[in-house]
């Protein structure tokens, strides 16, 4: 018991982890934490519009799990294009730790599930991904794109960045969001 | 689309209601958001401790959303002796209107395990509300109690709000607290 809890008490560091969007009304950036919970319950609001009939359950503890590793390397902004396999590695070393706090073989539950994540190549991990990759998008159109516009982020490069996810793993919302993004432009939400 | 996107955007709300305890090593108060993203891995390494077999998927499905009503009537300390009832028809009426923003009968699926986590009934929401009951004794004990010390909360008041839900959904964890307790009482955590 006493592992579990320790295990527990470690993933509170991830409400330290702040992100680059802020949550809607709130002067501060949002934590991987909250944005996890918020993406579990998208999934479930979603999941009949998946590309294919999906597990929901099975992508919950995907996206559960698919940030810890960020409580020993913080987040990086998804535009972020040099270095990415020195972080992503940073980051399995980090999950292996976290995971490896719990006792006999339950961590490797946990880890299966962000190396799915990871890998995206089944369909709950494809949709997961999808709705991960929307999520900031669905923040930024509600919020006059302000970590667009603060980090110098421009239609294109949101829409190379988002779209191949988004469109794999559930097309109906890509159709929505690909309008919404065109509006956006329109609007001036962008940057650079 | 656009139904489902507005509910996902209402949700965002529940990371501006803050509880009573702290997140470990910060300054700020935590949200209701985070907490339940931390409830639902909590479930996770736990859910072989339950009095019972479990069907984890739904305790968490449930944990997910057992707060959602916070987000019109706010959070409301477990301490607090008066008005539940009015409190329970507030947060009732809350959750109706949140999940009846979404499409068809998507909204009743999420108000029913609202109703079953507030029921306490079944061997699932007997287990999630233990969870729930147990996650701010375990930050405040690695707080050095730092909401029971700010709200005058006493060893005795804790023990006879959390006992009965603890004891009933996660035996082994009543007794791993229940010594931990008995520590903290001797370290000064409680006030009152």
């Amino acid at each position: 018991m006493q592992q579990i809890v320790d295990f527990i008490l470690e993933l509170d560091k991830l409400k330290g982890v702040t992100r680059k969007v802020k949550p809607l009304g709130l002067a501060r950036y949002e934590n991987s934490a909250e944005h996890s919970w918020q993406l579990a319950m998208m999934a479930s609001a979603m999941a009949h519009h998946a590309e294919t009939e999906i597990n929901v359950n099975h992508v919950i503890a995907m996206l559960l799990v698919h940030d810890i590793g960020e409580i020993d390397t913080g987040d990086t902004i998804a535009y972020a294009t040099e270095g990415m396999a020195e972080r992503k590695a940073d980051e399995l070393a980090a999950v292996q730790r976290i995971f490896g706090i719990l006792p006999d073989d339950h961590g490797e539950r946990f880890l299966a599930l962000w190396l799915e994540f990871e890998a995206g190549e089944t369909a709950e991990s494809r949709f997961a991904n999808a709705v991960d990759r929307a999520m900031p998008v669905l923040l930024n159109l509600a919020n006059n794109g302000q970590s667009w516009r603060e980090n110098g982020i421009s239609h294109a490069r949101v829409v190379a960045r988002v779209k191949p996810q988004i469109h794999a793993g559930c097309p109906a919302l890509w159709e929505y969001l690909e309008i919404e993004l065109d509006a956006a432009r329109d609007k001036g939400y962008f940057g650079a």
